[in-house]
């Protein structure tokens, strides 16, 4: 079947700049250790038809193709990252950029006006940098791979929970409950002790919202079975003796006493 | 009834110093305001008989009062804070604290070797620190009430609650299910966004095992009902549009495509 507007793809893409000849992104750790590109995860990526968070260019031929399919995509500037401007092309004294902690060097990339720029050159007490995405005026190559079109509900926000949580949602479990209106996740209880936890599961929660939109509750479990077995007492009298310190710590009323 | 070990009880107290006649704490505002002690909060404290959370002193003279009576309590250095013990009143060299970070003045607190002292004299590069803890050698006076003794199980947890998260626990539903095996806590879900929320529900666990071990399962829940009425439908899109940067952000894979 097609993929058509709105469908979940896991997608293997290999992106290379058409002037240049350089391969800059890869989902495949083969292809990254080949061009030395650094990647914490090698894995396809999700991307959801018409999310808007792929160019254009790509998204627009990914529609129509089928799971397992290879298709190699040109995408021109225009439907890529942009024309590059030349009037982001900007003249800074380095004196000031100097005030805000900046020592620039040709090459460096520096953050000024709350943009990433490419620092082009510096002399004479005058430092031009480049503000145009690092992509502007590129014609890109994608070489890509329909390795799956994610069908089920479950798989559905096992995914999404992947792009917000990263591996923990390998251990999570899902239920879809009351006719599909409610959504339980079981987690680990240690995914409590996750930084930032609430950000990532309030932008789940929106990406529920906009593309599962049936379900109107979603309900976060994390569950601990306390030990109670004799041959492990032992171990939790020893986690008491250190908590005894702890609570006094904890105390929310603060204090030495009473 | 009379409180005996392992009750809960909420208690009021007020405590001075016998030899200087000083409050120094208190669960009751009014007195603190009289006696300039500031406070985050005034409610009764939670306290445990038996979990040694209190001075021994205090906690064997509530052993057999009734809930609603009232008590002076003295209590001796030994069963208070202990002695004051001579040889932690120590010598340092002026420059040592200052390559801490440290300028002592007299009467301030400073941490050394882990423990916090009270900086007694300053002078000649020399610098007098007294480790002992401030209530050591003093006789306690304590004037308490039993305001209650926590007799259901859902309030004892509600109350072990309290001491870890403060005012949360009062919008949290606790239910006791599978023949008082699963005890369920229902929290809003911007609990979630608390910072250190895994460290005092992990406290809280420990509490649960120590003071009602026929628990062996605690599921904490945290749900969310997603917005869907037309009326909100406005609202909601706006968030969306919000949303895309920051899921730009949020990208597991980072950098900026395919």
């Amino acid at each position: 079947m097609p993929i058509e507007k709105g469908d979940f793809v896991l997608l293997d893409y290999t992106l290379r700049i058409k002037e240049e000849n350089k391969v800059i992104d890869t989902t495949i750790r083969e292809i990254a250790e080949k061009h030395e590109i650094k990647k914490e995860r090698f894995e396809p990526r999700l991307v959801i038809l018409g999310e808007g968070n792929i160019p254009k260019g790509l998204e627009d031929e990914l529609i129509g193709m089928e799971e397992g399919s290879k298709k190699m995509i040109e995408v021109s500037p225009e439907k890529g990252f942009g024309k590059r401007d030349p009037k982001l092309v900007k003249v800074y004294s380095a004196r000031l950029l100097a005030n805000k902690g900046i020592i620039p060097r040709v090459g460096m990339e520096v953050e000024i006006e709350g943009k990433r720029g490419l620092v082009l050159s510096v002399g004479g007490g005058r430092v031009i940098v480049d503000l145009n995405h690092p992509l502007a005026g590129k014609t890109l190559i994608y070489e890509v791979k329909i390795v799956k079109v994610i069908k089920g509900i479950n798989e559905k926000v096992k995914a999404l929970l992947k792009r917000r949580l990263g591996d923990i949602s390998d251990k999570t479990k899902v239920f879809i409950e009351n006719e599909g209106k409610v959504l339980r996740l079981d987690f680990p209880f240690e995914v409590l002790n996750l930084s930032n936890l609430g950000q990532f599961l309030s932008l789940f929660l929106k990406d529920i919202n906009k593309y599962l939109p049936n379900i109107s509750v979603v309900r976060f479990v994390f569950e601990h079975v306390l030990k109670k077995s004799t041959e492990e007492g032992k171990e939790i009298k020893t986690e008491k003796g250190a908590i005894a310190k702890a609570e006094a710590q904890h105390q929310p009323t603060g204090g030495d006493n009473p």
